[in-house]
């Protein structure tokens, strides 16, 4: 049976300072690379082992990766990074305290910005701190404005019928580590998961999530590897 | 012009005991560590960069790389990972502390091992506690039993034309990140030097090597960055 497994980075500084993040580029915090050796070593403890490692273009999934492999002795792994599997893009939210923005544009309307499927958060104003256009890593991506869920889930999807979906078939055992939105695409895909309930589904940080999937690639379980050791 | 920058990785545990590593897998010193960190800031200071990574299947160099890519902001670089690029293999004194072996086998012997062109040391002991025949990195690899530097070179050029040497004539600058042995079959390649010399070539580690090329390859300058930094 297929094996694929789901890690949501560790502990980044703007979780810790409660800031809308999306596609800016922040580290973890100590607390997160502790998640991430954590979430390796007990992968390792649980006999679970990959062929092959999805993440995204952003540090902090990035060096979950890393870590959690390291603490598997399995630093030598292939590893493909893909920008489709960065976070979902906050757009003018970027930056921004989540509080001072409820404060701001009240409690309604950035719920709806973070838990509805298909409304995006507004367009970055001119001239903001955080435009990525001339990021070295984004020459050639398209890179977004902003996105809703429904944005980032039609991109997230392709990349995984083109790149990831085909290693499983083929035996190979996977095991992803990106972002609460680009995962949010996967398991609303793999577990039928309707518009209206994916959005509020939380996925905790540096939490190995095990899907067991039959030959079709459709998931049997899914349970947090934390539920099982 | 190509950019071609190689580094061997940082002070590992064995260097600092003065024991025989080869493909046993060695993690980083505290040293190790801060000398990766530093070859990459010090690559940024100077302006470098890269489109791609080529690193070994072990532990100190793809952390050499890591932690250099972290300290330049680019761990979102493609890196390739194969044993070609692995140490070479010390066989039978894989373990063994360089001054014990000397004290047994006398100087002359030792030198011979570390420093001649083409005599490999002696094959390993039947049970050997450093077999990597169990060792799920190198299922489907050609594991060697003992090697010379002429075998190491014998499998790293073939690596360096098919995979590397692609990626500098289409344009790509490149960062290598490997190992004693297999490093200077790429500073005897491009640099000429004769099978006499190599051997005695001594390569510090966390050094970037910056060669400067031309179209074809050809080697018009070779140094260490920190000599013009």
């Amino acid at each position: 049976m297929p094996t694929l497994v789901l890690i949501r980075h560790g502990q980044s500084a703007w979780n810790l300072e409660n800031r809308f993040t999306g596609w800016w580029d922040v580290d973890l915090t100590e607390q997160g690379v502790g998640e991430a050796w954590a979430a390796g070593e007990a992968m390792k403890a649980a006999g679970l082992d990959f062929d092959i490692c999805f993440t995204s273009f952003q540090s902090r999934a990035i060096k979950t990766l890393n870590l959690a492999l390291e603490a598997m002795g399995r630093l030598w792994l292939p590893v493909e990074k893909d920008w489709r599997l960065n976070e979902r893009h906050y757009g003018g939210l970027t930056g921004l305290n989540k509080a001072e923005t409820a404060a701001r544009h009240g409690d309604e309307q950035v719920k709806l910005w973070r838990r509805s499927f298909d409304v995006p958060p507004p367009l970055p104003e001119e001239g903001s701190p955080w435009d990525l256009a001339k990021d070295e890593r984004y020459k050639g991506v398209p890179i977004p404005q902003t996105e809703s869920l429904k944005d980032t889930i039609a991109r997230v999807l392709p990349y995984w019928e083109s790149r990831i979906a085909p290693e499983l078939t083929a035996g190979r055992r996977v095991v992803i580590s990106a972002h609460g939105n680009s995962l949010r695409a996967l398991v609303k895909h793999l577990s039928g998961i309707s518009e209206k309930d994916i959005a509020s589904l939380e996925i905790p940080t540096g939490q190995p999530i095990v899907y067991e999937l039959d030959e079709q690639l459709n998931a049997t379980d899914r349970y947090y590897l934390s539920e099982r050791s």
